[in-house]
């Protein structure tokens, strides 16, 4: 069993490299090669008899992955992507990485006839947006309201296209907000639902620039990447008409998630948490939905975190 | 006002240019030039005051419609399409001309700065696909289950992402089953949609090679174009977070079409329809939608035909 990963050095897709070397096999098969794609060479974890490949390459030129899908991997896990506020400064960038690098993988795939190679992309709840209903579900129309989004959400189509034409088996997951990011805060619009957890689990302030009336869906790190592992393991039959859709987040609120934290680490973690209101950051994370009915990925076998507790719970044995 | 139509030669982009020729006005400023855009040169019509220009090109060169965009249209309408069983044929040539020529069209707005240009591209009921639910709406996902379906609804994301970062003023109209189109009968799957009236109305043969309960959507060749010219005059600001929609077709089953032409011509038109089940056509057809609620359109003026009867009518009024 090969496995290609793109954004191989990114906190995901080192995390899932980590899981999938514990594992020692996917599809009930022994994994015998990883070949880590990334702009940069991915950290080269030890890996026993599994040979691992590192490779820095810009997968947005034409025939970049061509030397890779020689190799004819089996699973292939397409995790690069430049981030949405990035996407939103550089248009072109955005829609070169987010979207010309999944058509090119795509055709890369083609060019090999990889129809049996089950590709799994991950997409955003920031592919919705606009006038969204109160619970979302598996057909509600995606009508993004940023670039990332709208990538993303074109990739859907070509990767269900390229699935249904049988010139690849894809699979594209949907992620909520992932809580907690280790690390430390950036400038992603979300970096302070992992902030207002982390830094005060760590014994340090943070910022809460949004109302905690502020309702978000959430997935731990380790769901996401359980969710990445049984993505390609769920038969391409089971699929049905459409390949993308969104994965069983928690819904929750921001004060929700500040009481478990005292729960969890007492009185004066809770008062590490400074609440300064930031209209923008607010205005951005305010628009993304928060309640959804994930029928599917929960018939698909996809499980999410089963309660925020279990979330901080294992932030803090993973620390350890 | 100089208006620009991909696809200028074909019969909407004809019937289009008929249109505006006879109205001498968009958005209330006289129209003085037209440039039609084909892979052949369109006819040139009788255009009185107004200059005319034919260009035959291949939109999905790099660059072919700089010197076009160089004067500066204020409306484009993008008609040029490879039609769904063509794209279904040839996959790299409905890319590049449903979707790669989209992108250059948007990309050439962008270089020329023709951030008020208003951008009116035809999409389809195709766009839809999948576990649909008994009435579409606004909100209903695009699952297209054809290529052609996909590149539009990706075209459809590409130009809202340009109109919301302020690039053009996009709008994607979704076009029902065009019913009665002219001339003969082609290759498309909805071809016998119009086929089963139009040549009993001229006294001909016709197969209809579906059950006569399937309900279609359709909407009359006048009232698209109707719809194309509305589509101009909508300002930007009520088009709301996601620039495209359904237009208001019809409900109406075959059954309820052929009793229309009975009505309409007598029995003995009636009875030049022969019926030939073809179990191809009636699955390509039995997939497509037939029930929207269009809210959208309607709220924001667009008009379909009130009843099948005004489009027989018109159509036996226009051959006339």
């Amino acid at each position: 069993m090969h496995i290609a990963i793109t954004g191989a050095a990114g906190f995901l897709g080192q995390r899932l490299v980590k899981q999938l070397l514990a594992r020692g096999e996917l599809r009930q098969h022994p994994i015998t090669r990883l070949t880590l794609i990334d702009q940069v060479e991915a950290p080269q974890p030890e890996a026993g008899n599994i040979a691992v490949t590192s490779m820095a390459m810009d997968i947005t030129q034409p025939g970049a992955l061509d030397s890779v899908f020689e190799q004819r991997p089996e699973v292939i896990y397409h995790l690069a992507a430049v981030v949405s506020s990035a996407a939103e400064a550089d248009f072109d960038l955005g829609l070169r990485v987010n979207f010309d690098a999944t058509r090119a993988l795509l055709e890369a795939c083609r060019k090999r006839e990889l129809s049996d190679t089950r590709l799994i992309m991950a997409s955003s709840v920031a592919a919705y947006g606009g006038d969204l209903p109160e619970v979302l579900d598996d057909m509600t129309a995606l009508h993004p309201q940023n670039s990332y989004g709208a990538q993303k959400a074109m990739s859907e189509l070509l990767v269900n296209d390229y699935s249904r034409r049988g010139l690849v088996d894809g699979l594209v997951l949907r992620l909520p907000t992932i809580v907690i990011r280790p690390g430390r805060p950036n400038a992603a619009a979300s970096s302070f639902a992992s902030s207002i957890l982390r830094e005060p689990l760590n014994g340090e302030e943070a910022i809460c620039p949004v109302p905690v009336e502020l309702p978000m869906f959430v997935m731990s790190p380790g769901k996401v990447v359980d969710a990445l592992v049984h993505g390609a393991e769920v038969p391409g039959e089971a699929l049905g008409a459409f390949r993308a859709f969104m994965l069983p987040g928690i819904t929750i609120t921001v004060a929700e998630m500040l009481e478990a934290l005292r729960d969890a680490a007492g009185e004066k973690a809770f008062s590490l948490v400074r609440h300064e209101p930031d209209p923008q950051i607010e205005s951005i994370v305010a628009s993304w939905p928060a309640r959804f009915n994930t029928a599917k990925a929960t018939r698909l076998g996809f499980v999410g975190d089963e309660n925020f507790k279990q979330i901080i719970d294992a932030f803090v044995t993973e620390r350890a």
